[in-house]
């Protein structure tokens, strides 16, 4: 798959990943290898318990999706976009993306270990409805989004 | 100090503290006792280090005094505000005040090791400026804080 074929969100996750690549892990592998861990369908979900703490990868790949989902609200609004997310221990959490003073997405979250989309095409259509929201959100409270 | 001597705010962050208090700790002993880990003068500061993650009880702080504000906020206001708190491993990190669709608090952390206020005068008006201050945007921008 080259990055030609990929959805407008998916591009920016992909930029997201390679620009955190600080130990090259991902150089000169394909857009579709460094996606794949994004993809959780029923059967891998299964096989991922949900006892502890979220692990670091999991963690980072939470924080690149929402960081993807900020940074494509910031190219379609003009409006920059902050993460705010807090899990607990077991998995449960809440992440919100705040402009200004107006929270553009707010998600509650559970069992954060399995954090992934069944497809490809589901991902790349959740990012961008969220970011579509997002631009609605900003749309009806415009000043809110612009204060600080 | 009995109970009736103590500003608004800090009651209310007594009730807090004593409503987690499960295991009935603070119970029979004075709201000063319970109110004495929020105070962190510049001597106490300098003997807390700042390295790893702060611990459970400074967590807990931190959950108790913005939960109090949280409350008082809608006892002020009649809207409901809900506490997002991301902290870093190094201490840092950001706590967001939600009202509806509307940031009603926003505030980084540094040094979360070291939560606390100089005196008890301070922890009162810190947290009457901040309810104040989030009764000041909901006025505001009342819309986005009665969106959902």
């Amino acid at each position: 798959m080259g990055e030609t074929d990929l959805a407008p969100f998916l591009k920016e996750l992909v930029r997201q990943v390679r620009a955190q690549d600080t130990y090259d892990f991902w150089s000169g592998r394909p857009d579709a290898d460094l996606l794949e861990p994004f993809i959780v369908d029923k059967k891998k979900a299964r096989e991922i318990p949900v006892v502890g703490d979220p692990d670091l990868r999991t963690l980072n790949r939470i924080n690149q999706f929402y960081g993807a989902v900020s940074l494509s609200i910031e190219q379609k609004t003009g409006i920059m976009a902050t993460p705010v997310l807090q899990l607990s221990h077991e998995g449960f959490g809440r992440i919100v993306l705040v402009c200004g003073r107006l929270v553009v997405v707010s998600k509650n979250l559970r069992d954060a270990h399995r954090f992934g989309f069944p497809t490809l095409e589901k991902l790349a259509a959740d990012g961008e409805a969220l970011v579509n929201d997002a631009a609605m959100w900003i749309q009806k409270f415009n000043d809110a989004a612009q204060a600080d």
